[in-house]
């Protein structure tokens, strides 16, 4: 409480925050196109709006989408593009330094899916999605992990839109050691599935095996003719691909799906940095056809009326050790614009978040 | 009568048939992979198995689909392949002239799903489907058409994988003026959606609007860039897009289409002359991830559980006169060869049928 009644007593901040300078169109985005820069918070109650807070920002979570509002077209990801100049946002955790809004007190964490890549930020209160219970005793990262975007991508992919899943069905899993694969495969386990992941290091698939309980995995590096790959991984074919990367990986499934196979579609990293024209095309959707597919892309925003249910099911196998998470946690605001390029490089393992405070 | 009595005398009937000579792995198959043939057919009753009909071929059904299975290769539409040196089969309808079985009469007309392509055959009694009620009142060639799989694979795709399709959506609809696309436009049209139909000629679209009910339609070789054509017939973009032609129409339809838009996949008829590796990619899936599209394939048999809510709907329009067919009538079982040709030509409009005898 000391702490908080000295912040009380200042009346301004200064706060860094990256701006989008230009944008991206091609590439993994550069200080070109994001840059840092210090402005000033008031923290005066009277210049604060009624209904708004002001936010010390505690973690912000990195997500491959955020570099789809980062090229300056309204296309692929259809994210509302960034404003030029602007603060750019994201999934983050926050704790209110000061609030002109009854339901919210000084010391309260919050999550806020917009949150700006800031120390300090003052938002509307309605911008905010949940007062966090501290007494739920649930570490904080995971509010914007096995609770937050990536577990609820995983949830909406293999319960929803791949569901419901057969004990016994053979899933297959691309990008498994990142955010949204580990939580996909070890939720396909708990429905008695077999699941293989393909990852970018040979520690990465050590982890799938050990930790997140798949029964295979490989290295798309060092196995990299995928269809081979599939073939030995899969010699009764896939039931389920989650897909997380889209292009030659998602071909290769194609030519190994059984029938009435389903294909969520929960991202496409490998074009991300690519314009549409320059990506790799799916050239076998044929296969669709022949084997009754279904592939069904989904921007988990969409599902928004099951975060309920998902977070019952979620928390109870938090709380039963079912579901394990691995997080990389940067620490410093500084390092926003490298560590989202480390997303693209498959050099991170689990939930990357920085820890801003 | 005089006519069955007549051939009840007969033991013997020579009968032209058309069999797989070799595959054709690309290209449009030429007489070195099909060649006619003649083969002698008994006729005496004795020497017919138990169950079983000798059947004279009226009318065979021209499919796109027929292609994939003179590949030699089990992949894409993962349609059987025809055996080397053995009759083809198609979707067909015969008559009755020798039974062996007390369910059929000679003179009973029947639809069969794998009717030799032949003029005369002998089959097991239960490869037949239905036993055409001869006071319907309905031409015949209806069964493989309004009544068949092209009706039946416009249903499938209208009503249950993009249903329930809302009054008011936006339906592209490729291929329009062929078997399916025919049929799909006109039960859009009754649901209440405005449609649009690409095809490949002036005649064609001039065909969809007059005849067919379309809002409006395009040819798609003098509107060759699909991006601008799909720009202005859906100012409001696209609902529902039934594909039956795959490659780059599917790829410019993913730039238009709508949140939450359904493509059901029917055929992918610019690809199945080439083997999977040179076919024209899909570069664009990730919109299918940011509009939240649900893309499904489908093979009509998969679905067959539904006929019987399929002919009760399409019967009461045929009826009604609600739905119109267009067939292109063909002569001659020798004709069958250069007849699957021409369904890769656009030069068809309708149903193609060969009439037998």
């Amino acid at each position: 409480m000391s702490e908080i009644s000295e912040e009380m007593r200042r009346t301004e901040v200064e706060s860094r925050e990256w701006y989008m300078a230009a944008y991206a169109p091609e590439g993994v985005p550069t200080s070109d196109h994001l840059k840092l820069r210090t402005v000033k918070i008031s923290l005066a109650l009277d210049s604060i709006p009624d209904q708004h807070l002001v936010l010390e920002t505690l973690f912000i979570s990195l997500d491959p989408f955020l570099r789809s509002r980062m090229t300056g077209r309204e296309d692929g990801l259809c994210s509302p593009q960034y404003n030029l100049n602007e603060v750019v946002s994201a999934f983050g955790v926050g704790k209110v330094i000061r609030s002109k809004d009854s339901n919210f007190g000084e010391g309260d964490v919050v999550i806020c899916p917009f949150l700006p890549v800031a120390e300090y930020c003052v938002l509307p209160s309605q911008a905010l999605t949940t007062k966090i219970d501290p007494d739920a005793g649930v570490p904080l990262p995971e509010y914007l992990s096995m609770l937050g975007v990536p577990g609820f991508a995983a949830w909406v992919g293999i319960e929803v839109i791949a569901g419901p899943v057969k004990a016994g069905s053979n899933v297959f899993i691309s990008a498994a050691a990142g955010a949204v694969g580990m939580y996909a495969g070890q939720l396909a386990k708990i429905k008695g599935c077999r699941v293989v992941g393909s990852t970018g290091s040979d520690e990465k698939v050590k982890l799938l095996k050990e930790e997140f309980g798949y029964d295979d995995a490989f290295n798309y590096h060092t196995e990299s003719d995928f269809d081979a790959a599939l073939s030995k991984y899969f010699p009764n074919g896939i039931d389920v691909y989650l897909d997380n990367v889209g292009g030659e990986m998602l071909e290769a499934v194609l030519n190994h799906v059984n029938h009435h196979a389903k294909i969520p579609l929960c991202g496409m990293i490998s074009g991300y940095n690519k314009v549409w024209s320059e990506r790799e095309g799916v050239r076998n959707l044929l296969n669709l056809i022949g084997k009754d597919v279904k592939m069904q892309g989904y921007m988990v925003f969409s599902y928004i009326d099951r975060f309920g249910d998902f977070t019952k099911e979620m928390e109870s196998h938090l709380k039963q050790g079912k579901i394990v998470s691995k997080f990389k946690i940067i620490n410093g605001i500084e390092k926003f614009l490298e560590s989202l390029g480390s997303l693209f490089t498959s050099s991170n393992i689990g939930k990357l978040v920085i820890q801003v405070k």
